[in-house]
């Protein structure tokens, strides 16, 4: 697809912004904090947010600063995430607190979130009215609440006695989709976009990051380890309350119900028991009510990006993508 | 001093505004990221903040939302550094992860540092210009970015082979005297103050800063329980390089440095081991040393605040008082 060329271009733009306003010292907490940056990633959130600002009219250069920092408010979830989760590997490599420690993981990600503004910030730089700036750092604000609400949510839904399909979407779209769609909207604002624009590029990416999420899950419960670059059966082990897990609980007998709660967030279950839920939940019909699910919120960001209109049809034709891209089946 | 009753009354108001700002859900999140803030505190750094626009000659509404967020700030890097130092009390209370676990904390003080910007960002709705308030955004985001630096150091010095005095007066510097710079400079920045009062008010409050920390370490190492709202030995039991220890180490035989290095950073050490290393801290003179180097600050400190001009005398008069108490000795 077209998008993906545009995509590494914008990439590597991004990177340099950052490279160029992310250092400092002590030496380790900037190696610890620019970790992940240096591993990989798609930079999903950048491409979104330089497209809709050229959607609302703007030029790339005018929105890099707002790519840069949702980027990096990204990065600092995950840092923070991985420890939270005690996960051992991310893109393919060891996390943050594998190699420097939990203390200075906690660390750099609070450095992290700092630069997120910053990277912001610049756009004052750039001949951008300040009023516009003050604007995009309410959208980044609120994004911050916002995910650190969903991921306390993903925390607590566990030990709650029941957890419902609302939950869930609640959870997601707080954690996931408000970050996507925070990412648009600091764009198209940068760019001076009006109000409706503004609006309904975030809508879109609350619906195509909800339909991420859930394939997201999926993917985590029947990917491959290279896939996923991290291991298997994570989401089971951490006790994840996943849509795939809340609709096998929901449609299960006593005894499989049993089955299922005890692998969840049990750090000490087996492969073996582990494979055994998964065919459980498999057979239960959990993935295709997730994909349908999926589909459901798919099909709702693809009608609001349709809906789009834009001078710069390019950048439309490529958002359009991005959103098919976002929501689509993985295998 | 007439200061403290204005001290209250601001404290008053930043906590009605930060009550005000801070809310959503779940719940659990939200009494986490707020117990510290409802466990008391001398609502410093707010005071300076309110003081330093008044000099700036801005009302104090002007400045509420810089006060609140710099308030908000500092109980943000105090949660993440609880868990770092394995702190158990703090304001007399148990520390936010002890009661909801690292976790939660961990997500707690994220949340705090979103809602940070969030206060200030409310200035935008009070009729302050938006370059001001982008310029005060920036002195809050250095502020943040130079706190993370000062704690990583913090934890590395211990590691290192050979800490001076020049060593940790940077660490302090970044740890505690730049929120306190910035603070200053927030207030005069929303109340529009000119650049060279900035200025002033932000160096006044380095120097201030790093005498605070001074006494503070000398307070550590021989105040009670009482006074501390924490056990004593602390920073020993966690092997913080304090001016008192750096002193010290370079001031002792080999059989007086082994002593110290086996009870810094060392858990384990008994409550006599730590009384010994205490006394023998204090015969070696650290204290008059510490004492000394604090002097020469706060003596820079009141020399630059005895130079700025303003007409609002009241509040000079309050300021002057504030860093004198910031500055004084406390036994």
């Amino acid at each position: 697809m077209k998008f993906l060329d545009y995509a590494v271009r914008i990439s590597e733009m991004v990177d340099r912004f950052i490279y160029d306003v992310i250092k400092g010292s002590p030496i380790e907490l900037y190696e610890a904090s620019l970790h992940y940056v240096k591993s990989g990633g798609k930079r999903l959130r950048p491409l979104i947010a330089i497209l809709s600002g050229r959607i609302a009219g703007g030029k790339e250069e005018v929105v890099l600063p707002g790519a840069a920092a949702v980027e990096i408010l990204h990065t600092f979830t995950l840092v923070h995430d991985d420890i939270i989760d005690k996960d051992e590997f991310r893109r393919g490599v060891p996390t943050v607190h594998r190699i420097w420690g939990i203390d200075m993981a906690i660390v750099a990600g609070d450095t992290l979130y700092a630069y997120s503004y910053k990277c912001l910030l610049q756009a004052l730089y750039q001949n951008i009215p300040s009023d516009r700036v003050a604007k995009a750092l309410e959208f980044l604000t609120n994004a911050a609440i916002t995910v650190a609400e969903g991921q306390a949510l993903d925390m607590l839904l566990p030990s709650r006695s029941s957890v419902g399909e609302n939950d869930y979407i609640e959870m997601v779209k707080k954690k996931t989709a408000s970050l996507f769609a925070s990412s648009a909207a600091i764009g198209a604002t940068l760019a001076g976009g009006s109000r409706d624009i503004v609006e309904k590029l975030y809508e879109t990416m609350i619906m195509a990051g909800i339909a991420f999420q859930i394939r997201d899950d999926i993917l985590g419960l029947i990917g491959d380890e290279k896939t996923l670059g991290k291991p298997v059966y994570s989401d089971l082990r951490e006790g994840k309350m996943t849509i795939l897990v809340i609709y096998a609980l929901a449609n299960s007998d006593e005894k499989n119900r049993n089955k299922i709660r005890f692998v969840l967030g049990n750090r000490a279950a087996t492969v073996e028991e582990l494979a055994e839920v998964v065919d459980l939940i498999k057979r239960l019909g959990s993935i295709d009510y997730a994909n349908a699910l999926a589909d459901r919120y798919a099909s709702k960001a693809i009608a609001l990006v349709e809906s789009i209109k834009s001078e710069d049809e390019e950048a439309l034709s490529m958002m359009n993508d991005v959103v098919k891209f976002m929501v689509k089946r993985n295998y």
